[in-house]
């Protein structure tokens, strides 16, 4: 297989961007400290500006700010980031997914995979489910009971769709991802617990993507429901009845208990825990490993936590933190005393 | 299939609820945003109390000090949410799982499969394990040596039992659950990690529910314990040797380190940390998120951290809270000065 | 299968330890609550140092500073639990996994597959993959394309290497384990997310462990590294391109962002988080559930976050935390007005 190959100019047209200095071919993309002269690299994130000046990358991706710290070819772009994701995508090479059913799938004599839908070994596929156009269902996946998977999906191995699932359109599931578990949903009753049943499913919209070993329960009642182009990181737990507007993106190890709402353009960090029954209105940022334990009405950004330090000096902080509010008083009382 | 219908009055003959208002048939459940005329809702939580006037909800079981505000018919619980869920259980439709052993099935010859047992596709069972009567062991389950399946367990799909993993009757288990790993056992030895092997196992006692990828491992002497009625929501970490008393349930992402003791009856929140050789008493909640770095013995509710604050206003208490020790100290000082 | 049993003076001899007391008998291990007569205490922790008068059992390792208070025979050790742990191996009975290939895995015939190698049920191996001498691959595990398992590994079951996953010798991989998985890059684009394409790998060195449920990404561009000597527990999160140094320890539920450095013989407790792009210098220790926000230079521990405390208590605290800075400003006005 010949690796591709494209000029800077190409490149320039094809994303709309601005060339500067001698056209050159590009054969690969790396980082500015690891790209050979064959390669394009790009600077989005200041932190490394540092090292534009010793790159050897032939092209490099930058800010029209930045163009004049770069003295070979350079593309320069508003957002290098997003030019450099689609440059680099000309450079993927995926495995080919024929279409057809590996002989050792088991599928349930109601369900329904479409002729175009690749299913890998090991998949089992449940009763009334339906595999639409050209989805793929990597190895070992297991799909229960009234799931769809909708045209162009991509189950990578091993997910788990449980019961009433429905992917919209190149919905991208990793491994170990559960979707459609049952809720957490348990009362308490003479002193044992009761369990809730289930009655929901999960909605995930068009473009999600689902990290691995993440899990997004079914609703008790009604669905959990990702509008379109929702993006998962790993690991994150999403509780029945969530909903997840579009384009919200959560970082790994994040948490959403149930029923809570979170609007659209949201950003949450990584380990950041969102109690039930909250709303959280549109283009909210919350910092990593913060809890959000009320509502939040207004855009903007929100922490929780305390700032990293030396144990020593933190074991005094932290024994001040039990007295803060005596601290607190005799402040005032100070006030009181000076007036 | 037809849906089940039951009179209002048939529901609270069955479940010792009182009818309050006309007899009505209930077709189904729903929220009390979204239950029609022909289904039955419910008021637990009072932050959806604001809904009980616009419901068109046909039927409504809430406390009876609730019943005032409610027009309709209503059927009065002294525990709603527990009532609900017996409700909704009537009208709950589980797949049927015939008894039998999928094709696909690997067994070891010295294992036992009752013949009242279900066993999905892409499923192994290892040597010495016993699977016991009415069992269900959903699609691409694992389960290794040594390991016993109760009366009437269920793994939903995809769950490993590793080793010497016993569940007692009716445990539930879901997706992607580890029951039985090694535990997280090295020694530093001449500056590289020795393996403690894990000789133990995992008990879990009746009526536990396990969620999804959800871990337990098994002991390094002597086994992990659940005690019966232990509820554990998703990708929570059990370490190895810990002990869970009776009716203690934890919500999603919260973990607890090796050789830790929680007693019966606690709730331990979402995201909650309890280190390792502890012990927590009956009783005991922890709020989200908290870390226990000590033993609890008096029951009650435990918390760490700091409220949700927007990023501006977090940044000057967080840079504060580095100073703490030298504001109570210059507190002090003016007590002193004043004194 | 008879027992083994050896000699107190034999393990004295084989691991370098002193015999104190009587030789005798040992055919096992246990703790010093539950030992026999017959089985091999040890006391490490000094948290148990009063169970080592009731102890019943025959022989006990324990430091040299600890031996006075031991009546009968005592192994002496600098380090108890690593002499502990070598013991232990050899009471430790692992199954036989027979060379082969299982007749239910499905291998790409690109792929190699050792000879010596075990293969268990319900594995796929894709294009060209590789499976070195001796190495377990346990059932339901599945490997993507352009791996490499090397000699001796141990998949233990349903473990996924993704692709480009290459794994040195003796590596172990607990169940449900996510390898080689999409790193989280997604470039915001015109309102909607742009998906960078993660062309890299993950290396993991010699001797790692990685624990049940716990994901680590491959890098976006270049890899994701362990080096070797990398103990991971359950459930932790590595995001792409970062790089964990040799002999670090991390224990459940801890997580790292994206191209992050950690150094070599740190230890991250659990639950903890590193945001990305960081480097910490060898010989860290980050306490449990702390959140690493900034670059460390110098060895040491290091912590975040507030002490447990009963809740009511911890309401006036967290209400205060919000008012610090005015706190603190007040203590100072009062400086001032003392000067």
């Amino acid at each position: 297989m010949t690796a591709p190959v494209f000029a800077a100019s190409e490149l320039a047209q094809r994303f709309g961007l601005e060339l500067q200095g001698d056209d050159r071919p590009v054969r690969g993309v790396g980082t500015l400290s690891g790209a050979t002269a064959e390669q394009l690299g790009f600077l989005a994130n200041p932190r490394y500006r540092g090292q534009l000046a010793a790159t050897a990358a032939g092209v490099v991706v930058l800010r029209p700010d930045d163009a004049d710290a770069r003295d070979g070819t350079a593309l320069l772009a508003r957002d290098p980031y997003a030019a450099f994701a689609k440059i680099a995508a000309l450079f993927e090479r995926k495995p080919a997914r024929m279409a057809g059913i590996h002989p050792t799938v088991v599928v349930d004599p109601s369900a329904y995979v479409d002729l175009s839908a690749h299913v890998g070994p090991h998949v089992a596929i449940g009763a009334r489910s339906r595999i639409a156009t050209g989805a793929i269902i990597g190895p070992g996946c297991i799909i229960g009971e009234d799931c769809e998977v909708g045209d162009g999906c991509e189950l990578v191995a091993r997910a788990t769709l449980v019961t009433r699932v429905r992917l919209g359109k190149r919905v991208l599931v990793h491994p170990g991802a559960v979707l459609g578990a049952d809720g957490f949903g348990i009362a308490m009753d003479h002193g044992h617990w009761t369990k809730v049943p289930q009655l929901g499913g999960v909605v995930v919209g068009d473009d999600c993507e689902i990290g691995a070993n993440t899990t997004i329960d079914r609703g008790a009642l009604g669905d959990t429901v990702l509008e379109q182009d929702v993006r998962l990181d790993n690991q994150i737990q999403v509780g029945h009845n969530v909903r997840i507007g579009a384009h919200t993106a959560m970082a790994g190890c994040s948490a959403v208990a149930g029923s809570a709402t979170i609007g659209r353009h949201c950003l949450v960090g990584g380990g950041a825990g969102i109690l039930g029954h909250l709303e959280i209105c549109d283009r909210v940022v919350i910092t990593a490993m913060s809890l959000v334990t009320h509502s939040i009405r207004e855009p903007g950004e929100y922490s929780s936590g305390t700032p990293l330090m030396d144990n020593r000096s933190w074991r005094k902080s932290a024994a001040r933190y039990k007295q803060l509010d005596d601290i607190a008083r005799r402040t005032r009382t100070g006030d009181k005393d000076q007036e």
